[in-house]
């Protein structure tokens, strides 16, 4: 023990030493900040300044010189300038020749050049092996350490040891590396940290846009209805009576909306013999934010869940609860079980409770990670078995809640459906439709088609 | 500013036609697949075809000569040909020499051949690159661009730049490759798309057998029994009130299932007093299967839970308590409050509350995405340490509800013990052994056997 | 077909043999099992060891040969013993020139040498290509299989080629090698497997503590005070209902002290007019935990969702409803709905359910897998937005649960406050603190300073 140890300290300082010196363009905020974590783990850093006096506000163990002397000093060299002076550095273009320069910029707004700002800077200089990197790391997480969301670093560019050098930089500071492939990903990189939930956008917008008017519905129906012809004040239905209707439709409408695009392409394949030609751009935006419009519904789902069950809690149940059977005692008789009413309220139960539950088994497979382990015949087998099953199940606990309701005269208020006749509308279209393209004579020429057989090879294209 | 867009303009068409042509070998539905969605993505794409006349089957913008002409327009060249073709591959080899080839083939059953169709191609042209790859991915996703579940492109291969310049592609088409290292492993990746669940299978048909016989049992004790015995209907009973006695007895027999491989492990290990010698099989299959046993243990916990909280809502509970109240009224009497049944009801329900609490913890902790960012001993402090206190909370939960139950004559219709004394069976008895395992006497040696200690060494192996 | 088949079985055979030889230094517990599974996955194992007649231990089908020996046989060799007897090693400089070493040690501490084992391994044979790797894999999963948490191989190495054959190894095991970069990275990779959830200790504790303290204090409020002064003996609400009130409490409290660190940071950050010096040490450390407090908030905030929806199943519950009842029915009266109260149950439910709704949806963006897949900006606008809009939605809720309570003198029973007033404390004051913040006044220079404004540039550092 004693040998090495005298042996490792001997070798210490031969070990910290051993990360290259690495040198940054540009004392703006993001530039100080990988600089104050690069020297805190253990990277001599130089910057490169056009003036060398601003020193206070640097890290205290970075050097400052000038751009040509600091990037002499280092194989690695940090672009943290913005891309309109970039053409400052042709100058240098010699200096810079065979040096890995790293493309940190990013833009104000998507696609703002035709071009990449790393691609940009390749063709000013072309001696340079330029990588695009850290872009999508902040400088407030840099500093403070809270690198939850921006762990992971895509890193793009042509010369691989480059890319590797820059890697390892990335990984030295408690950063995961993703690498893009070559400089022609700058584009998407550079775009990437722009973005807010592009996909959301349109499923969101929607339900919003749905909720509102299902409210409205309920409102009218519920509140003022019952308050015009029959003088009661019931207006603090708005919070959890209305909403618990609310939900449950768009759960269900938006469960539909998840299985029609899919139903519309196959008859669109079907009528035009060929699954050659492109769907019209509606449909393939819809398809594309299926599982965004699913996660929703789900959301609603959870919601109706949450708020069913808190109902005898409720203030207003319990007085409902009561009322009914003191009304009872006083009259001095007890009623007999319902069997059918029994069976009525448990089977709708039991049917919501199985559909919510294959309903979150689709959602969980739905995590990135979860996804991501499942080839695509389990994806499929669990996001159309199991999804369909759900739509089926969630259809059928509506039908059997609505009971022989939709016969009554009483149903029709001011001559308008009860919400959960709506909610109906599109499952039960999906539903119907999905049934008949299961029939073999139109199952089959469907598979046949998808399987690339076309009716009239001659006309298509 | 002004200097940089004439740059720009200059230099776009230059960036645009940077991605170098790809070969593809076949015309069928794949191989035009891949074609239509690189060239959306800008690669140049030539079709090497027997036939060039069939030229309205693929994509407008791609050439088509043949499979010669073809294979020297292009470095890389994605072979989209059955297996069974592929020796007329041997001819060209020389026109192949020195290219990469993509093997993107699938079998129709597991392992059909004695080598994989990669190796295979690679032996009949040794002077190619051969890189499997994109057989994960189908024609319609890529078609589609519903991506979700095939985002990873598996790809293996000999040559490293090889497999460089296909994951570059992968990339550029906007999935993630994943390098599963030498043409080994094509084996693998070719078996990979033909499963579906394979660890599921076994925990799944168990659980459905078991769910089956609980349900009759209780089937012929509640609705039955008491059809025969008091002329009652409670056929309603099949929708809710048996379901949520199922579930909870599935929950603790699988539940109890998980850990009890883990017990006889040890006890083989003691009498056998070494941990080299293999376990029987079916022990070892039993192990592999117990987090796909304990996440099904966990569904029907849920389901067990959500059928209790929704106790209060259904028409028949409403119904027995009013009948409860108006009883009481009626003889004008108040009962008061039962402090020990208060406890009892408290408790039990507490201990389901916590046990299902920590299930799902542990559940959590089986995403892939939580299990691999815990290392080997955080995984097993969850697994085992928090597993065993939700084995032994929910076992307490069930003994409690039961209460004195056990020794009440009631309690045995037809001399059947009630279901949820058989739901205790198996976790009682992995709590025992598990107790006996723990006394330092037993312990001791158990974990000497564990760090590779051996009770006889000469005689084994 | 026929041609293939008989050109498959005259290759299979050399397809079997590609993989190289590996070989182990030492036939310890770890050595002996990553022989095992190498020979099971058709690597030739050939174990180098002292004594070679302890062969009864070691896999059937490995060679055991001199150290000397045995290196030569292979390209790769294994150091499966101990960082103390590495020095024994030297002698065989000459023989591991330019092998791949692949050091696989742990140490029983964090930190427990200056350098790390593979550093000190690289520095004692500076000739040979040392690789970390297969530290976090424990000798158990491995010949179990049951390999659920350490699928994840970290490797690092100064020589690229070498890591590639290290990852190609750990590939074919079926495991996942994970690129660390350089040896530098050795240090963290042996001190990954000692760790014990090393971020989650603060928070646990504090939380432990609190509810310990919150758990006593309803104690006296509602058993204690309940026996002393009016006879009557509460003490089953340990089950339920004390716990009920202190889920709640600590929920509220964690999440106030989620967003209280950033709120104290921006007052700093005010007050010195910079960003660029340092928070003091307990700022930064309770910043890091944030995350882990806000899940722990989310586990109560749970568990208050499942006591409070449970209540109607209870005992206790059902008997003091059917007592309210029954008194009612025995003075022949109804009481007529009371709005007001119904407004005020309903909303403060809506508002928890929300709050529920919300609080779920930030900690699903909290798993990995999830927080890696959005950028930055949507990372903030979950963490951000969504968590003061549940934090808002709580603290409403418990506030209309109050109601006017506050000023009702029954509620401090021993002059103490209750329990839920207690709970509002740290929510209330980070909430103000907030408001204040967002003022124009007050947002603009803090921004500034955000950005890298500073207000007394001269005497800052």
């Amino acid at each position: 023990m004693n040998t090495n140890s005298s042996n490792m300290m001997a070798l210490a300082p031969n070990t910290s030493n051993k990360r290259e010196t690495v040198c940054i363009f540009g004392t703006g905020d993001f530039g100080r900040a990988l600089g104050h974590k690069m020297i805190q783990c253990g990277y001599p850093v130089v910057y490169g300044s056009r003036s060398t006096q601003i020193s206070n506000m640097i890290p205290k163990d970075a050097e400052v010189l000038s751009h040509a002397e600091a990037a002499q000093k280092a194989a690695i060299i940090i672009i943290a300038i913005q891309r309109q002076h970039y053409n400052f550095l042709t100058p240098l273009a010699e200096i810079l020749r065979g040096k890995v320069l790293v493309d940190i910029s990013n833009n104000l707004k998507l696609n703002q050049y035709p071009e990449s700002n790393a691609e940009y800077l390749a063709q000013l200089l072309p001696g340079a092996r330029v990588v695009k990197g850290f872009n999508t790391v902040s400088a407030w997480a840099l500093q403070s350490g809270a690198l939850d969301a921006s762990r992971q670093v895509f890193v793009c560019g042509d010369d691989m040891e480059a890319k590797q050098m820059v890697m390892n930089i990335v990984r030295a500071l408690g950063l995961t590396p993703l690498d893009q492939g070559s400089l022609l990903a700058a584009q998407e990189i550079e775009n990437y940290p722009l973005q807010l939930f592009p996909m959301w956008k349109f499923p969101v917008f929607l339900s919003l846009g749905l909720t509102a008017f299902f409210f409205f519905y309920c409102l009218v129906l519920d509140v003022i209805y019952t308050y015009v012809y029959e003088k009661q004040d019931f207006s603090f239905f708005i919070a959890i009576t209305i909403p618990n209707q609310v939900c449950p439709v768009m759960a269900l409408t938006l469960l539909g909306l998840v299985y029609l695009p899919g139903v519309l392409a196959a008859i669109i394949q079907l009528y035009r013999g060929t699954k050659y030609s492109r769907f019209p751009d509606w449909l393939d935006k819809w398809m594309l934010c299926r599982k965004q419009l699913g996660l929703i519904a789900l959301a609603f789902a959870s919601l109706h869940a949450v708020f069913t069950l808190v109902g005898p809690i409720r203030s207003f149940v319990r007085w409902r609860t009561s009322q009914g059977i003191i009304s009872q005692a006083l009259n001095n008789k007890t009623e007999p079980l319902d069997t059918t009413s029994a069976w009525l309220s448990d089977s709708y139960l039991a049917l919501g409770i199985l559909g919510f539950f294959f309903f979150v088994l689709v959602g969980i497979t739905s995590l990135p990670s979860v996804s991501n382990s499942v080839n695509w015949r389990e994806f499929r087998f669990v996001q159309s078995k199991l999804g369909y099953l759900t739509l089926i199940l969630c259809t059928a606990h509506t039908l059997v809640y609505g009971g022989n309701w939709f016969l009554n005269p009483l149903a029709y208020k001011w001559y308008l459906p009860n919400i959960y006749m709506l909610g109906l509308v599109v499952p039960c279209t999906v539903l119907v439709v999905k049934f008949v393209l299961i029939f073999p004579c139109v199952d089959k020429p469907l598979t046949q088609i998808r399987q690339g057989w076309e009716r009239n090879p001659k006309h298509s294209e």
